[in-house]
């Protein structure tokens, strides 16, 4: 693995081109998404050609940033003088746009996860960053690129969606320090928070409330299991990508070690979601159905009666537990 | 209304004192509590004998804060020299206490709502301070009493739970420069948010289905109203102190303007809660039922049906909305 770049190094390079492309990994959440608007926003007003490529549709709570910093066609820059991978550092995170990003003369990543390799001509991988979007901020001001309101607002979703409101353990005193800044160019964080999170249709909330409502405790409360229904789905006018984050917010019950919810598809099969809270390993539990995932965040897919998954799941878990 | 003191006149005034009582609001959020628990702790190192007064249950989520510093006993200090109202700024929030907070050779309030009338003997509301306890953190800077980490955990639930975590339009460079501070106390801020944020009840949640099921939208979406009844508290073994929260939920629902949680208390009076999301004043709508608050969070007490209490609130924030 090679040292880091300086961010100094990294500057100049981008301070040299005349055209830049901008990659955020897939499944963009607000660092990636906030990081790159506001470097894009940054390299443009430099005099630069910079754009964010895309592979995957925006997240609607983000959207509202994307004021045409965003393409799809990865022919618009025929030979960038920079392409930039931000809040990843492995090509396996935008699969798709790895011909275009190759064109790059200098490849360049920027990002704060420690499992970054460095891998690409320039790299500067900080994993005391709490947000990619620190980096950014550090990457300005080094430059002396002035921020102003939207940037400062790109800059502040990077880091409160990163840091969990900064309530997340890799939150620093940094972070808040940072934020005052922001404040400076006249960010609105009210509003951009309400975009991010008073922004969800009712029928989501109402067909959470069913799922909730189905939630059961085993193993003397230290496992719950909800289901939602292709049935709970059709009342509630919602969606199943509308479910994503139930199984989490399951496991913030209290006494609750590991949460299931088990997702009812059209075909039959049912799709669950296992997430572990301190002790537990959901990873073992998902590969044991052929499914796989993190020690605290894993999935698989069974198909079979709602009922039989539940006792299946339920009896993996509750066994883990014991022992 | 009397002026404000200064921050030096309450603080001399508690040096004075050896005996305190603090008086939070009933129904204790965390801004109240964590205050009171900062200010409480502080007191007791300058050697005073010192305790938070009340009359209704601890919340679950604020619990962990409480290490022998709460009482129920009005006796327990028989002739305060100081009874000191804090995060609210008028007998009204704590009833069943007055008469052991008018044993007070000296009363006093610390506040930061705006509708705080300062009828105290002193007095020190600041409308810009996003949380009382930013107050309290100027009055212990003010008089040089020094944080440690718990005193600075207190302070930090009080002002991330006042804050939306920092989200809310209250929330100020201020905010963050306090908690920059708070680190330097060796806050294990995380810890903190998860005894706050992943420590609900399976009753809470469940409760809290109910009553967003009950979510009814109003004014083409721009208001969204629910209730908590006596009925679906007993159903889900619940209480209303869990029903907090609800209604800042509910504005996130998109589309909405003003959420109303109406909560039915077993005298047959609603308590009303109300927050506003961008361009609603609700402490207009609360203080024309004789409530007060927040622009962005008020609340009031009708005594009349759910239905009529309804009727009422949806008609005056649709007038407002409409203006």
């Amino acid at each position: 693995m090679k040292p880091n770049n300086t961010i100094r190094e990294i500057g100049d390079a981008l301070q040299s081109a005349d055209s830049i492309w901008i990659i955020p990994h897939e499944l963009m959440d607000g660092d990636a998404f906030g990081s790159a608007i506001a470097l894009c926003k940054s390299l443009r007003k430099q005099g630069k050609t910079a754009w964010i490529l895309l592979e995957d549709k925006i997240p609607d709570y983000l959207e509202f940033m994307d004021k045409g910093y965003c393409t799809y066609d990865s022919d618009l820059i025929p030979e960038p003088d920079v392409s930039l991978c931000i809040d990843c550092g492995d090509k396996t995170r935008f699969k798709k746009r790895v011909a275009a990003f190759e064109k790059g003369r200098i490849t360049v990543c920027l990002d704060h996860h420690t499992t970054s390799r460095r891998v690409f001509d320039l790299n500067y991988v900080d994993g005391k960053a709490a947000a990619t979007g620190e980096i950014v901020f550090d990457l300005l001001s080094e430059m002396k690129w002035p921020l102003d309101k939207e940037i400062a607002e790109a800059l502040f979703v990077a880091i409160t969606t990163d840091t969990g409101n900064f309530q997340y353990s890799n939150t620093t005193q940094r972070s808040h320090e940072i934020v005052i800044q922001l404040y400076d160019k006249g960010m609105n964080f009210s509003k951009v928070s309400a975009e991010i999170y008073q922004n969800e249709s009712i029928n989501k909330f109402k067909m959470e409330s069913k799922v909730i409502d189905s939630a059961e405790l085993f193993a003397d409360g230290l496992v719950v299991v909800a289901t939602v229904t292709q049935k709970m789905l059709k009342e509630c006018n919602s969606t199943m990508e509308e479910a994503e984050g139930i199984v989490s917010k399951l496991r913030s019950i209290r006494g609750v070690e590991i949460s299931v919810l088990i997702k009812e598809y059209p075909d039959g099969c049912m799709k669950v979601g296992l997430r572990a809270k301190h002790t537990g390993d959901v990873a073992v539990i998902a590969s044991k159905f052929g499914g796989g995932g993190h020690i605290k965040a894993a999935g698989c897919t069974i198909c079979d009666s709602i009922e039989n998954v539940k006792r299946m799941i339920v009896e993996e878990v509750t066994e883990q537990l014991k022992a």
